[in-house]
């Protein structure tokens, strides 16, 4: 069964596609260069879809700085530091990119529509940082009515699946499930700040350090 | 009333841009160079964008040629020529280009949520050349349903409509309204063959044509 897999290269998009793996599928892993901060998450997404083993890995590029709107696509923005989990989860924050995962799940579709793929993996999850609105299940189930009704495929009754696995899965659930898969963390990348070492502070890395701590694991990667 | 416009160029997406403008809109427009064969078409769009006097052109670059999938986006897949109109109207045509709309919307409505729009026009009809999946008003309605949910406009209850106001137009009511409007049809291009000059026996401009001769008024492009 072919699969298409967003690969961001982050803790969440790297555990399934190794998941993808487990269920099977011959994976085509897509990722972005939209000109975010934190581009460097693609060498890890490159290195971790190599690790993988996937068939193809495309990267799509075009720019989100056209128009910003983010602190993740606009450096006027300041990026949020130092915040709590509390705060975090409080509203939705200035890291929201305007209709970023409908732009990644559309590529998704038609890449997958192209290769004749039945299924787009997608690591979004509802339960930690849920302040953006497109990581949850009501937007999901939207997105697979459009899945159904916008392709070919769709029309002709064999609709592309949008397989969610840890949309109702915690952080710290999301590395048990990782670790039992084997997916090697210290490839992986989740800062949003834009350096070469993850800075620690910005909501990502404290999301996942507070996971790794609760755990009582030890996060592979280096900290500023 | 801010709006984004979805403008290629052609017919219908400079009849709806003319048609926001008499709506009252505040008109941002937003075309797609994917690599598609027939690029002339941005001309075309930054041609009529310039005359309608819109406020704002966005131009996004992205590559559909990475996994082809469609005679506009693949030189391996020939173009349909001389076909009747009721031959272009019986099954999907591979001039359909896999999730295309779903693209453009999902553009669109980043775009739009970055500038504090209200609306997003596409010029979508379900009517003539009925064969695209993503043309028809269930596709327009789920794609709805994915800007109230995946934003933070449409989650804060402020979500951004779709107006596709030509869904239901045959291609000669189309020219008819746009005539009213006052559109320039000698800046529109709608050939797909990738020339310089209209090949008058791509789908695209036989239905063009076929429009205007039903109308018994002349089209001011000039056909090879």
């Amino acid at each position: 069964m072919k699969a298409v897999i967003l690969l961001s290269g982050g803790l969440d998009s790297s555990t399934i596609l190794y998941k993808a793996k487990t269920d099977g599928c011959e994976c085509h892993a897509i990722s972005f260069d939209y000109q975010q901060r934190h581009r460097r998450e693609l060498q890890s997404a490159l290195l971790v879809g190599e690790k993988a083993g996937v068939i193809k890995h495309q990267v799509v590029n075009f720019d989100l700085r056209q128009w910003g709107g983010s602190a993740l696509t606009d450096d006027a923005i300041d990026l949020p530091q130092e915040r709590s989990l509390d705060e975090m989860s409080q509203n939705i924050p200035v890291t929201y990119v305007p209709a970023r995962n409908t732009i990644f799940l559309s590529f998704a579709l038609g890449y997958a529509e192209a290769i004749a793929a039945e299924r787009v993996y997608i690591g979004v999850n509802a339960l930690d940082y849920s302040g953006y609105p497109d990581c949850r299940p009501d937007y999901i189930q939207a997105m697979q009515e459009v899945f159904r009704l916008g392709t070919k495929q769709g029309r002709e009754g064999q609709p592309i699946s949008i397989v969610a696995p840890l949309i109702n899965l915690k952080k710290t659930e999301i590395i048990q499930l990782g670790n039992q898969l084997g997916v090697p963390w210290e490839l992986t990348w989740s800062c949003y700040a834009g350096g070469n070492i993850a800075c620690g502070v910005c909501d990502s890395c404290r999301l996942r350090l507070a996971a790794f701590a609760e755990l009582e694991l030890k996060d592979p990667l280096h900290y500023a």
